[in-house]
């Protein structure tokens, strides 16, 4: 599928596949007849069902996790945001490609088959306090390299980025999609002092007053850059293929929810792999509803926090599919 | 080792094995080295410092990790605190050993080999509100038949439990060890209504005002079991191998905070895998000062929560031996 305009985005949820309701209940009642008490699980038994509603099938299996992280260079460094310089976004996809970086630990012990893109490093996005940071065109080129990055083969889709000032890119996104103090969405980032937040909170209010009362793609293209454009492109992609989606941290799910702001219904296929220590991060999760699988304080970004996850999904499938019935292994219920 | 004496155990933690210091230096050295901002991976950094601490290395592997399951029964089920028949131990038992279990899945998805261990399932200990639990000669027998189990070239140790009416057992010990409203301690359980947990409560009471003012291994004799015993005897064999433990839910870990009851230092290398459902697990981690890693609403016990979480240990060493250094890579620190 092509995209070929920010303006018809939000009308996609109405054509999009829909949970299975039959598949959710096929999975319900298996959980049920497992030798566990009901709903002993907890949050292993939710993902297994969620897992079937979106595969469609009462057994759902990951027999091949997909992770894309998507790299994009940001002209809102030109105000300071960030204390690392702008070339280590490039270094870094050097560092994932060589498998040095901690995705690709990850991956390898989560079994995901990683594919890290890098969208135009030599060519940042305009700064968005001078100008919105992408064109409409350069904003659909961007997610059209999400949505074919996507196996329609993958059980499951990890998504992660990296790009240099993308947490004030994230936290900007989410002021204008939601609302609030500007203060109440920024953080540290990768490690700025608070002079270093102090210069994020007034670029972004800069940015603000520039860019005010666009509709959700219009926030992406003004506000965003190219891996939170990819991000959108492939969370649309994967929805289309039924592959359920684990979103990363706070600037992933920053990304993602401009689909949500366009229509909720199009992040229904996604979970958020783990909430981060990044402020905005907790306050976002609530503004889309969704409750993160792991809260380990991390704040890294790259889709760790959403390889892990994979980790805990496996298991719940594994447990889902493997164990015995009481029938089966002749225990008495209560 | 052979344990010999129920008084003698909180001497034990003056003769056992330290945490490295140095190797926890190293480890946390190497963290900062690594690509990617310092601090940013959260409870990874500090389980991977956690492994280094307990194993004595900088860079720490879990080439064999080990499960061990242990059964027992208990007098307590006379008093009518659990809605299952006091034949479910055995038959899970059984289903541990053909594989139908949740601990046979959560093990085989996170490499740990799992042995069950049934401690005299035809041979219940004594209804504690009758009289002690188990004598101490009952009581060494067991906590010996754990410390056996433990295989000192495990790298790290998981535990878990079975017992119909074991959740009674895990609260009664837990007022002993910590105080408090017998009430506060007490949940559902494998799936109590409120008449059973009234049962539970009124049991608890009558066991306490029985069995008053004993030390912490007298509360292990008084009001514990088999499986209590066998994790104390297992957590103390790990500490002398320097293998980290992972304790699973509320029922595991009130069994070792006896072991805590008596010298804090006694559980200094364990972890707790998950926080549980069951409301007195809160409560117990409070009071033993561990935070838990995983919080998924899980109540199943088994050991379930701690193979989980032996997962995300695995990806802390991954990351923390397999990422690149700032130097190796390249790549331009802040």
């Amino acid at each position: 599928m092509t995209l070929t305009s920010l303006a018809a985005i939000a009308g996609l949820a109405e054509t999009f596949p829909l949970a299975d309701a039959a598949a959710a209940d096929a999975a319900r009642a298996r959980q049920n007849s497992l030798t566990k008490p009901p709903g002993s699980l907890g949050r292993l038994e939710e993902l297994a069902v969620f897992m079937a509603t979106w595969r469609g099938r009462a057994r759902p299996t990951i027999d091949r996790a997909q992770a894309l992280v998507f790299a994009g260079n940001h002209g809102i460094c030109a105000q300071g945001v960030n204390p690392y310089p702008q070339e280590v976004t490039a270094q870094m996809v050097g560092n994932f490609q060589a498998g040095g970086a901690a995705i690709n630990q990850l991956c390898r012990a989560n079994g995901a088959d990683l594919s890290v893109i890098a969208l135009d490093l030599d060519r940042p996005t305009a700064d968005f306090t001078q100008g919105p940071a992408m064109s409409e065109a350069e904003t659909l080129a961007a997610m059209q390299a999400g949505w074919d990055a996507v196996d329609a083969k993958a059980d499951v889709l990890i998504l992660g980025e990296m790009g240099i000032g993308n947490s004030t890119i994230a936290a900007a996104m989410a002021v204008a999609l939601f609302g609030g103090e500007v203060a109440a969405w920024v953080g540290a980032g990768t490690g700025s002092d608070s002079a270093g937040i102090k210069r994020k909170i007034a670029a972004i209010e800069k940015g603000l007053t520039r860019h005010s009362g666009l509709p959700a793609m219009g926030v992406l293209a003004a506000l965003g850059g190219r891996e939170q454009a990819a991000i959108c492109g492939a969370v649309l992609a994967a929805r289309v293929a039924r592959i359920p989606v684990i979103l990363d941290g706070f600037i992933c799910t920053a990304a993602a929810s401009a689909l949500f702001a366009a229509d909720p219904r199009l992040l229904d296929h996604c979970l958020v792999g783990h909430c981060s220590a990044e402020p905005g991060h907790r306050k976002l999760l609530a503004a889309i509803d969704k409750k993160a699988v792991l809260d380990f304080d991390m704040r890294l970004g790259e889709g760790s926090g959403a390889a892990l996850a994979l980790g805990i999904l496996r298991s719940a499938l594994e447990v889902h599919n493997g164990m015995a019935t009481f029938g089966e292994a002749g225990v008495s219920e209560a």
